[in-house]
């Protein structure tokens, strides 16, 4: 893993939030994007070389929305940088974590992601996500 | 703000963790602290320029036993790296931020540290931290 891509935060309403993290990062949002497979709307923020992600759901049966009811608003994934998100995969199933899912998903922001199982990382929704621009592509 | 510094992540025994994140990671953490003002002991890894803190509570009443009691192991905080820890102080609190502590309180790792309450930050337990090498000095 080569470095925290992002920090994903769950929230009720995009709307609010973004004027909340642009008070405390002294910073507009630089993009808002749809992301239709996870249903999700999302809008980033660039700290350092890190975004954090702010994620509404976009619909009831979403994973945030999900998230929110059980947990309430607050950090939701860390997303780690690799360079071979197979190789990861194939490195991290050996080593006994739990993929959420075996295929990776196309993400936002251009990415190929998987998710390992919290209950095989502490409690920690992990991200791997490789960008689509370079690396191996979509088998 | 300048970047993320670390990312805290609340375990129930560190030793299991310590071994789990360094199957993880594919590394060691590369120091065990522990922090007698917080109640807690911490490990380091290092990913990229983020630091990924795991903490164990030294005791029963740490604020890190309280937050497994209630939420289980998982992403406690996110600490963002800081110039000048008052001056983030002053202009988070005229934004209508909450401040846990008024005065920066020492840290792990060589820090003065602030915490901003969780309700006035959409969940997220955000910390701010100075480098004690540099900048301005405990008041």
């Amino acid at each position: 893993m080569r470095k925290i891509e992002h920090l994903g935060i769950a929230v009720k309403d995009l709307g609010k939030s973004n004027e909340l993290f642009s008070r405390l990062f002294g910073q507009e949002a630089y993009k808002v994007e749809k992301v239709e497979g996870e249903a999700v709307v999302t809008s980033f923020f660039q700290i350092g070389d890190v975004k954090i992600e702010l994620l509404e759901a976009a619909s009831e049966d979403s994973a945030i929305a999900k998230f929110i009811d059980k947990r309430s608003e607050g950090i939701h994934h860390v997303a780690f940088a690799v360079d071979d998100i197979y190789a990861e995969m194939d490195r991290l199933k050996k080593e006994g974590f739990e993929l959420l899912n075996d295929i990776p998903k196309r993400g936002a922001d251009h990415k190929l992601v998987v998710f390992l199982h919290p209950r095989s990382t502490n409690g920690v929704l992990v991200e791997l996500c490789q960008d689509m621009g370079g690396g191996s592509s979509i088998k």
